[in-house]
C-alpha cells in the first residue's frame, strides 16, 4: 500500500529544503489606522508594526465610504449571496457594479467573478473552449492565475521573453495567418514595478490578428486620469479586447473581473465554469467595491500622492545606497540576492522594528533575485519613511549586504 | 485572419439552441425578510417574491448574529484582507475560523479558500503534484469544481456509477496495488437529494488503501448534531481523509475549505496555487462565518426545523400529484423533463405568482431529467407552502405536465 503520510510529508520537507516554508504571520488591521497592525507573536503577546507591503496601496480597504456602502448593505440584505449568480445571486448591487466597471474601462460590458485569479483562471481556459485552435502568445512573468488559466485548457502556447516584443512578434510571425490567437500580459508586472509596452503590443495583435488580453491587476485605481489603469493613461483603452483587473488590490475588497465586448462578456459568461458553479460575491462586497470604485474615480489626487510617496521612498533608499531596483512604477523592490538574507532581514525589521515586509523568494521571483517588495501609499508618513530607511540602513551593515556600487 | 466575432457569436448561438441561454433575474434580497425578495424587471418595476430555490439553507445569510459579526469586524478592520495569506492576509478571524472549522470536523486542521469551488479545484489539482502517479476515483454526478480540480492535474482517473460502490470496487480492484488513489465523492447531491454511501465507500477505500475526499458543501451545517455534515451523522468524520465544504450556502456567507490532519492541510497549504497567489477573505466573511458556524453548533433544532420543512412540502406536492423525484434530503427536486416546460413553468410561476425557483435544465443535469430544485427553509412558512402547491397545481395542469400515476 502507497505510504501517504510520507509523501504529504515530503511535499512539506521540500518546500523547507529550498527555503520557502511559509510561516503566517498573523496580523489585524485596525479600522483607521492603515498602515499600522497589530501582529500576534506565537506566544500571544502582541506588537504594534506598520505594514510596509499591503497590495491595498491606497488605504482603500479602510475609507469610510467603502466601509459605510458595506455596512449599509448587510442592514439592507444581510450577508451573503445565497446562490450562483443564475440561482439568487444576481443582486442589485453586482448589476450595478457591473456597468459602473464597464463604463471605467470603456468597455461595453463587465463580469464579475470571485478573485481576480479566477477571473484569469476562468476566462482564459474558457476562450480556448470557444475557440478550439487557439494559440496563446503568454509573458513569460505572467501570473500564476494566468498561467493556470492557459495551461487548463490545454491549447498550443508560446511564452515569450517579458517584455520582449521582438521575441513575440518572431513568435507571431512563425503561426499560422488565420489562427485565431491570443497575446496574455500584464500592465505593472508586481514583483519588479516595469511597465509593459501596451501600445507595441497591440500594433503586433492587429499586424498578426491576434486579440489582446490584458490584466490590470496591479494598475487598476492607480494609474490614468479615472483611474482605469495603464491602458487609460496611455490612450488605448478601447484597443485592448479583453481587460482583467481585481477588486482585492487598491479597490481595497475581493473579487475580480473582466470587461469587453458584450458579445465576448456573453459568451464567457455562458462557458465559464468557474463563473457558473460557484456562489457569487456577497452584497457587501460588491456594494463597497462600487463605493470605492466611485470614490477612485472622482479623486486623482490620491494617485498623485501615492506615485508622490512611491518616489520619494525610491530615492530616500538610492540615498542611503539600498540597491532599490529599476521600477517605473509604484512598486519599490529591493534586491538581496539570497533567500536566507531575505527571510532573516524581513523577520528583523518585524521583530526589532515593528516593520512588516515579507520576503520574496523563490518561486515567486527567480532564484538570486530574491528581494523585498514595498508599496508605500499615500498613508505612509515621512516619520514612518524616516524609520524605515534608519531600520534597513541598520540592517544592511549588520547583515553584510551589498550596498549600491556609489554608496557601498 | 480568424473570424473572433463569428467565434464568440456561434458559441452564445450554440447555447442558446441547447435551450441553456441564461437570463439572470435581479434580486434583492430585504434583510430580515428572508425568504422574501424584491425581484426588479427589466422595465424597471419590481414585485415582491418569495425565494424557493436558495442555497441559504437556513437563512443565516441573515441572522442577526451574523450580520452584528459582520459589521463589527469592518467597524473593527475594515474592508478588505489587502494581500494574500503570506503578504497581509492572515486576519485574526480567519486563523479563528480555521481552528473553529477544524474542531468542528473532528481534524487536525482546517485550510481557508476563496470558495468552495475553489477549494475542490486547486486541492485535487494539488494532490496530484504531491503525489505524482496518483489515481482519482470520481463519482459521475460530482460537482463541476471538483471535475475541473481532477482533470487540471492530468492524472489518471476513473469515473464510477453514481452511488455505485459495486463499480467502484471493479476499478479499485482492477488498479495497481500500490498506486495512490484517492475517491472523490460528496454525502448530498444537490440536483437529485440522495446521500451517499459513507461507511460503504470508506470501507472500499480502506481495502484497496485509497484516500477519501468528500464534499459536504450541500450538508455542512445541515446534518449531524452538530451540525457538521453527513460524515458527523453517520459517525465517521475520524475516517474520512478530507473533508471540504462551503461557507455560502448553510453557513450563509462566502468562501471554502478544507479539514484534514495537520501534515495533509500543510501541504496543500504550501503547494496550492489557488490558495498562495490570491487574495485572502475579507475579514467581514470569516468573522461572519465564524459566528454562523458557532450558532449552527449550538442550535441543532433548526437542523430538525428544516427537515419538517422539507418533508411537508414533498408530503404536499405528492398529495397533489406533483412528481417530486426520491430525495433522501432537504433538497426537493421535481421532475418535468423537458427544457422548454422546465423554463416556462419557472417564468410564470416568477411572473404571475411571484415564486422564484429556476429551472435546471442540461448541462446541469442530464437530458430527459430537466427539473425544477426546491429548497424549503426553516422560514418558508405553511402560507407560502400553501401559495406554491396551489399554484404548481394550476400549473401543471395549465402546461399538461405528467403527474404522479396515482392522481394523475
Ligand atoms: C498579476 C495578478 N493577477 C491576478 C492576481 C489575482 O487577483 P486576486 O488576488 O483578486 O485573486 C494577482 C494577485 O493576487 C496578481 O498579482
Ligand atoms: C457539490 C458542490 N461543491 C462545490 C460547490 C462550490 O461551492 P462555492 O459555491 O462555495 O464555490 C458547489 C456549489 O456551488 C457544489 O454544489
Amino acid at each position: 500500500m502507497f505510504d501517504y503520510k510520507a509523501a504529504f510529508g515530503n511535499a512539506v520537507d521540500q518546500v523547507r529544503a529550498e527555503g520557502r516554508y511559509r510561516v503566517f504571520a498573523d496580523l489585524k488591521r485596525v479600522r483607521g489606522q492603515f498602515p499600522r497592525a497589530v501582529w500576534r507573536r506565537d506566544d500571544g503577546t502582541e506588537q504594534d508594526v506598520v505594514v510596509w507591503c499591503s497590495n491595498d496601496y491606497l488605504g482603500m480597504g479602510q475609507h469610510p465610504e467603502v466601509l459605510t456602502a458595506m455596512q449599509a448593505e448587510i442592514d439592507s440584505v444581510g450577508a451573503g449571496a445565497g446562490g450562483t449568480r443564475n440561482i439568487s445571486g444576481t443582486t442589485r448591487s453586482a448589476v450595478d457594479l457591473e456597468a459602473e466597471l464597464a463604463a471605467w474601462h470603456h468597455k461595453e460590458a463587465a463580469l464579475l467573478f470571485t478573485s481576480g485569479y479566477v477571473a484569469n483562471e476562468a476566462t482564459l481556459t474558457t476562450l480556448q473552449r470557444i475557440m478550439p485552435g487557439l494559440i496563446i502568445f503568454s509573458d513569460s512573468l505572467n501570473h500564476a492565475s494566468m498561467i493556470a488559466g492557459i495551461r487548463n485548457g490545454g491549447c498550443e502556447r508560446h511564452i515569450y521573453q517579458h517584455n520582449d516584443l521582438e521575441h513575440l512578434e518572431a513568435l507571431l510571425a512563425a503561426a499560422p495567418a488565420d489562427a485565431p490567437k491570443l497575446i496574455a500580459f500584464e500592465s505593472v508586472y508586481s514583483m519588479d514595478g516595469d511597465i509593459a509596452d501596451l501600445a507595441g503590443t497591440i500594433a503586433l495583435a492587429k499586424k498578426y490578428g491576434a486579440l489582446t488580453y490584458l490584466d490590470e491587476v496591479h494598475a487598476v485605481g492607480l494609474y490614468g486620469d479615472a483611474g482605469a489603469g495603464i491602458a487609460e493613461r496611455d490612450g488605448v483603452l478601447d484597443q485592448i479586447d479583453i481587460i482583467e483587473c481585481t477588486l482585492g488590490k487598491a479597490i481595497g475588497v475581493m473579487g475580480g473581473y473582466i470587461a469587453a465586448d458584450a458579445l465576448i462578456i456573453d459568451a464567457v459568461r455562458s462557458w465559464a465554469a468557474g463563473f457558473i458553479f460557484t456562489t457569487s460575491l456577497p452584497p457587501a462586497l460588491t456594494a463597497g467595491a462600487l463605493a470605492s470604485v466611485r470614490h477612485l474615480k472622482a479623486h486623482p489626487e490620491l494617485r498623485a500622492a501615492h506615485q508622490a510617496r512611491a518616489q520619494a521612498l525610491k530615492e530616500r533608499f538610492l540615498a542611503a545606497g539600498i540597491p532599490v531596483m529599476p521600477s517605473e512604477s509604484h512598486i519599490v523592490p529591493v534586491h538581496v540576492g539570497n533567500p536566507v538574507h531575505c527571510k532573516m532581514i524581513s523577520d528583523m525589521l518585524l521583530e526589532e522594528h515593528g516593520i512588516y515586509v515579507q520576503p520574496i523568494n523563490y518561486p515567486t521571483v527567480p532564484k538570486g533575485t530574491e528581494r523585498l517588495r514595498f508599496t508605500p501609499s499615500p498613508n505612509h508618513d515621512d516619520g514612518m519613511m524616516d524609520a524605515l530607511v534608519t531600520a534597513m540602513d541598520k540592517l544592511w551593515t549588520h547583515c553584510n549586504v551589498a550596498r549600491l556600487p556609489a554608496v557601498a
